[in-house]
């Protein structure tokens, strides 16, 4: 493919509506063909046809108590105080095929779930029961009577009294399980009854997933930063999301835009898939030759759809060798809309196929947290986050609506799989929706929950500790500033801080703790390093952070300091720091580098250097605190967060960390 | 084992309470190893440990957009009118490494995705920009204008426009997810990302059923009715339940209550598992074995527990021969009182040690439907079952809760499991529900849905076809004078009656069918039946239906008129027919015991002789009729019924069967 002009792109002018990309899927066939799973493995399948009891259950009259087998007839007018004395002729348990039968006046010891002996039509429980010698004399005549002990039995039963008769738990070609039932434990526990070995279910849809794009390279496979390779994001969210919808998925090899290779491998998900899916690349070249495939050796049934995300998305069907047709559906190339587009439009038509109903679990009612703004004249899909209100009714935020508020990331962002919860779908006609409104959030899996707690602030060794105490936090590492300012906006529940906080904020100090930071640089320091003046006088790699975080002010404040002393410009002095611009946005990157020698010294903390068993040259002592929302203070999330803090096991083993308790 | 008497037996007469018996299941160790499981099957599973990104997403800078790499300065001041114009020096698509870079007055063109050239710092996209051939001529001034063309560059960007610096997705280090987090498919998106193949995740808890009863056979091997068998239920169910609670389920060989046996099976089970579960047998000798086993090879924490059912409940530990532990916890016999048990006690404790939250579907709020008495002093777990209100709100039946009913048949029955939806915990100090009360019903499984429709009454093939073709109907072949009598007490959505009914009701004709009726013989009646006299008159084994069945009562009206029409005595003539009293609950039943050589003349339908290949002597014809609750007409399942009743579809084959339109 040569180069890309406006001219070679496809426009995708005329949008289909989504309520048209609805029913081009609607129209595909995705149904897979039934077949046979053991009961064992069939938990969660979906019945392909009716099951009718092949035999009747129990299969013969069966004793449901501990006792004697009686002819009802003979204990007539038995009570506690006038007992009928039976003759007991012998025993039957459980498993057993009885070998004696009851005769007028006699009675056979029989065990629960044990066959019935000919002749009795009863039993009578063992509770209500004595061996007749307590009683002296009893009236058995039974023939037997000098075979067995005498029983006395001091209640009277009617015939059928705690028997189950054959066929009364199930008869027979009786109905048992109806077609499209899911199979849940009962289910299974009934078709165990019937002996059923074997249960037929709905197949499920086979699900071919088809990458585009040459840069993309599969887990556990090494990856080339200079010739700008990444991992495959889209086949594994997919292949689980399709597994999660009741489908199966298959993983087909990475292409890239030549149409051959396209057509071949197109051809081959179609020849063996009920649905093949592609998606992966951004790239405009590769949709185009998808698209030629398509239209050569299939249908296209729709291309693009007036929904933001997800625009670029196709609507098909492919032809088979065998004849027959493979639907065909084209995901947009960003992580968060390719889930998206499928979430809304196809989960749905997958669960469908599979027989499985909607999970209830699917949305979740919320407030909005933020106003949103909106006029684009077609349907929006704005990626969430969720806040858990809390889970006590005292304590909770609000009216105990989970807080929803948009992930402004790029789509293109990984992250914001997770930092999303799912999208809130804001119509055309919608162009305002105030905070506090109501709105649902359509999750990305029925499993996501809203987290507990949402952070934002500094990042540090220490506070992953703590968060990796509390349930299902959210923890936004956006920096110091940017930290406050979120939390004045009032959406956090707490915000972590490093050094000096320029800006006042109404907040609740839960606590913190000073860490030590400097310079990380090799092992025994070879390049002996002493201080930041060896970063501006000598020809040093240095690799710095991102100005948003508290160890990047603590360094330009001690290269001011450093500047005044010596009398320089604050300005010149970082000129001179070969690789100042060079930013790293994780606390243990700059160290990461040092350690695979791709720079000299690193800005960083002494923890990190200890633990990558890295040289360190202290520069200062900064304090780290969390700040809550004075409005969550009571959340349990916040109070449990609280009191970890209060404990300090989170300190514990990291080099250069102490504890400062509550301010 | 000898004979059972009142003194031997476990009296459980210290019963714990329940929240004793949760106590003790706590304080069992049911957590499984940490486990290592490829990506793509991480799906459902929880994290064991926190995963921080072992690299940066992306690893290097990255184009955002297709268009032009650029040197952010040379484009200052252009815009639509007075473009910039640079001499294009090459082209760098995803997945490959630049091998040009960008010197001021030149750009590269590039692709959505692939690395930045060096000297370049923000992207033009492509729509801003046109071949510069076509503006005429420019002010390019790059040293490599004359390899290529020109282009313009018909707007400013700022340095980092459309480019995602290494990093800024993630960046090696950063913490990605915490330990605990359940993985969705946007997990498995971000773990792609990131390059993880393999995640460490929670082990399930391993739990080994042992089944006691000497009865038990599992389904797919043969029964002996003689033996009394039955196929093993309470292991296929419990086992599934387990799965179905994140834990992973091993079914250990059916043991009797031999002592030897039993140790030596539980101990097997508990070297293997992190939980033995033992279930099945009802019999008191067998429970005994189990209590003594435990005893002497580890410690019982409590036998006997205050609940209803699931008083025999055990919950001990037993020692494994690596010196450790294993937990144990005997279940009740029956099935539903098992499950119940289950769910209450273990589901929650399994899912704890594998991390997994409780699910949001596992209880449902309802209406109770009919006033419950209670008085017994302890907690109780009432079976219940659900009616879906209906969906629509306008024919929505009462407020919309599900209506909930007491499942009364006894729990030994398997039928219970799919009859019932779940339970409703009664406390002990609550002796009386009204009807209309609010209650909530803790499902069997988080996968049960109310039916959306109740049905009673007769059994009929035509009917099981119209019941196929709905959405999860629950039906209970009640026969027609029992449906008669639930619809009069309003409970049911519909009753199917077959036959005159005796008592009038109130409800509404939704339309019916009329079947043929008569004695079912072997293949061209090799007994040359004729008729009802022949029953009398000669020596052939029949088989009835029960007295519920509408075919029964049709019998025995005719029965009446041959009695009447001889000059016999009604009773007498009933007498001489050998069989009447082997009552099958099924309309195929008697069908089948001809078939089967067990007997010679059943009662039964053309429909069921035809299917069957069976002789067929013709008695009569019966009308049936479904008949729906006055009130619900307009519920949507019902109305479903009712089209599908005037399509006629479920006759189609039926030999016999006729339409008779509504009446």
């Amino acid at each position: 493919m040569g180069g890309i002009t406006v001219s070679d792109r496809k426009q995708f002018r005329d949008l289909a509506t989504p309520e048209a990309a609805r029913e081009a899927i609607a129209s595909l066939e995705l149904t897979g063909e039934p077949e046979s799973v053991p009961l064992t493995e069939a938990r969660g399948r979906v019945l392909a046809e009716r099951i009718d009891a092949g035999r009747d259950v129990p299969g013969f009259d069966r004793a449901s108590m501990d006792g004697y087998a009686v002819r009802a007839r003979d204990t007539f007018g038995a009570d506690e105080a006038e007992p009928a004395v039976l003759a007991r002729v012998g025993e039957v348990h459980a498993g057993e095929e009885p070998d004696v039968s009851v005769d007028p006046g006699t009675c056979v010891e029989i065990s629960t779930g044990a066959v019935m002996p000919d002749g009795a039509d009863a039993v009578v429980m063992v509770e209500r029961t004595d061996p007749a010698d307590a009683v002296g004399e009893g009236d058995g005549e039974g023939e037997n009577d000098s075979d067995g002990d005498r029983i006395a039995i001091r209640t009277t039963v009617a015939p059928g009294d705690h028997v189950m008769l054959a066929g009364a738990d199930i008869a027979a070609g009786a109905r048992a399980l109806g077609p499209g039932t899911r199979l849940t434990p009962r289910e299974i526990g009934l078709l165990s009854a019937l002996g059923v070995e074997e249960v037929p279910v709905r197949g499920r849809p086979t699900v071919g997933i088809v990458s585009t794009g040459d840069e993309l390279v599969r887990p556990g496979e090494p990856l080339s930063d200079d010739r700008g390779e990444i991992y495959d994001v889209n086949s594994y969210t997919i292949a689980s999301a399709v597994e999660e919808a009741g489908g199966s998925a298959e993983l087909y090899p990475h292409v890239g835009d030549d149409y051959e290779e396209m057509e071949r491998l197109l051809s081959r998900a179609a020849d063996e898939c009920d649905l093949v899916v592609s998606s992966g690349s951004t790239s405009a070249s590769a949709v185009d030759v998808i698209y030629r495939v398509i239209e050569r050796r299939g249908e296209l049934l729709l291309h693009g759809v007036a929904v933001k995300p997800g625009k670029p998305m196709l609507v098909g069907r492919l032809d088979r060798e065998d004849g027959g047709e493979s639907a065909y559906v084209g995901l947009p190339g960003y992580p968060v809309s390719a889930l998206t587009i499928f979430r809304t439009f196809l989960a749905p038509a997958l669960r469908e196929a599979a027989g499985l109903p909607e999970p209830e679990t699917a949305t979740v009612s919320g407030r909005l947290a933020v106003e949103q703004r909106h006029g684009e004249g077609r349907l929006r899909f704005l990626p969430v986050g969720l806040l858990e209100a809390g889970g006590d009714t005292e304590t909770v935020v609000g009216d105990g609506y989970p807080l929803v508020y948009p992930v402004d990331k790029g789509s293109g962002a990984t992250t914001s799989l997770v930092e999303a919860d799912g999208v809130v779908a804001i119509d055309p006609d919608t162009d305002y929706l105030d905070a506090g409104e109501r709105v649902e959030v359509e999750l990305f899996s029925p499993d996501v929950r809203p987290p507990t707690l949402l952070g934002v602030g500094e990042d540090d060794p220490a506070l992953n500790r703590l968060l990796d105490g509390l349930d299902r936090p959210r923890y936004l590492p956006v920096g110091t500033r940017e930290g406050v300012r979120r939390l004045r906006d009032g959406l956090p529940d707490v915000a972590v801080t490093a050094g000096p906080v320029r800006r006042s904020v109404e907040a609740v100090d839960l606590g913190g703790w000073t860490r030590e930071w400097g310079l990380v640089v090799p092992r025994n320091n070879p390049d002996d390093v002493q201080g930041l003046v060896d970063l501006i006088e000598r020809e040093l790699r240095f690799r710095n952070r991102t100005s948003d975080a508290g160890l990047r002010t603590a360094l330009e404040a001690e290269i001011e300091s450093l500047a005044d002393e010596r009398g320089i410009d604050r300005e010149e002095a970082i000129d001179a720091i070969d690789g100042y611009g060079l930013e790293s946005r994780a606390f243990e990157s700059p160290a990461r580098a040092v350690a695979g020698g791709d720079a000299d010294v690193g800005l960083g903390l002494r923890a990190t250097a200890t633990e990558l068993e890295l040289g360190f040259v202290p520069i200062g002592i900064q304090e780290v605190r969390v700040r809550a929302n004075p409005e969550r203070t009571e959340k349990p999330s916040v109070a449990r967060l609280e009191s970890a803090l209060a404990a300090d096991d989170h300190l514990l083993g990291l080099d250069g960390f102490d504890s400062t308790g509550g301010s």
